[in-house]
């Protein structure tokens, strides 16, 4: 599984929330992150050449905060020059390139989630407010995976972000539709499997701030997690 | 009725469809005209004097062509930097900006209207596609007007551009909900107290491509127009 992260922020380094999804991302996975407001995008070399290395992933993420509903125009702005049409909807007798791959969105905001929905605050369930970039995937016959959406993670406390982490990776990393048991085992694999490399799991510690009760947090939320579901599947 | 228009297209200057709207528009309404893409919005003062300006209109309209099933990003960066969170959703205690006034949405694209809607080419109607927008005119407590879709001009035969020109000069300048004989009636009004004034014609005639057909033809579109409504009505 080989995820690319597509990141569009107008002001990236200063949003703590991308900040954790970085570290996440880098300390948990093997995707790739880009910042494409950092792209500067002007000639057609430069658009294939980010279109050839595009098609050399199996999951492309966008990951955005929400600006007035959809995406930042800077966001935009990009896909109206990277994802030409002939990219997107593959030229007579071709498969669009990016067919068959997986698009992920990962959309920060900072209301509740609960104010997207029928008669809420905002009106609109995100689903809905997701509708172009739905019809732009489809448009490129990728498979949309379910929306992953983060509520206000300036108040968030730690336990809710140590949850996060865990299904931000799982988010990248696994194939998607597994069942809830298999992505449990699976992280914890991962985990136990880079805990005896010493050299990866360093860099992993090091990168969630070298907290030694890391590892051992991270395994009790995920057997939380996991009872929960159980619960719920009344077994 | 004051109106504005905001045009956001990243090649206005070889657009055909807008410079047939922007002559409609200037022929025919008194509505102003701003080429967003040309403003070079920097500074606190320029946010601020370019809302204060919008204040001063009783409808907005967003008029762009459709790319990946919504706003253009150029249009996109525009909204994020203009309508900040203030100016839409007002200051505690206080009224937004543009409470009560109307928002009207004019998109241009070069599939098939018919292509938007559930089982059809692009999978989602345009109202879907616009939710973002509705919820930003919601957010701003504007009343929104019926979407104004224009589908595939440059394939437009005549009679067809000419009924456009009408339908989208009371788009711009009409009373919403207004009935159809109402509508009719009060462009035919328009267009003989026009006709007497000579200059004022004049102008029109001219900038109309100076046929002197134009204004017995547009009679001649309204009462088909008008025909056709009545016939749907069974009257």
């Amino acid at each position: 599984m080989r995820t690319l992260i597509l990141v569009g922020h107008p002001d990236l380094r200063h949003s703590g929330t991308q900040a954790f999804l970085h570290e996440a991302a880098q300390a948990l996975t093997n995707a790739d992150w880009w910042d494409i407001t950092s792209q500067a995008v002007t000639t057609p070399a430069q658009i294939a050449q980010l279109q050839g290395e595009m098609r050399r992933y199996d999951r492309l993420i966008f990951q955005f905060p929400l600006y007035w509903y959809s995406l930042p125009g800077v966001f935009k702005q990009w896909l109206d020059t990277v994802w030409t049409a002939p990219f997107v909807s593959g030229r007579p007798g071709e498969a669009p390139a990016l067919a068959g791959k997986e698009l992920g969105i990962v959309v920060t905001f900072s209301q509740a989630a609960e104010d997207y929905r029928l008669g809420g605050k905002e009106h609109f369930s995100l689903s809905e407010l997701m509708r172009p970039l739905a019809a732009l995937g489809l448009a490129a016959q990728m498979r949309l995976l379910p929306l992953f959406p983060v509520a206000q993670f300036a108040y968030m406390p730690e336990t809710k972000r140590q949850r996060l982490l865990v299904a931000y990776a799982q988010y990248l990393s696994l194939p998607a539709g597994t069942h809830f048991a298999d992505r449990a085992r699976w992280f914890s694999d991962w985990l136990t499997a880079h805990a005896s490399e010493d050299q990866e799991y360093a860099a992993w510690a090091a990168a969630l701030a070298a907290r030694q009760e890391q590892l051992t947090d991270l395994h009790d939320t995920l057997a939380e997690m996991r009872r929960e579901e159980d619960d719920r599947n009344g077994g």
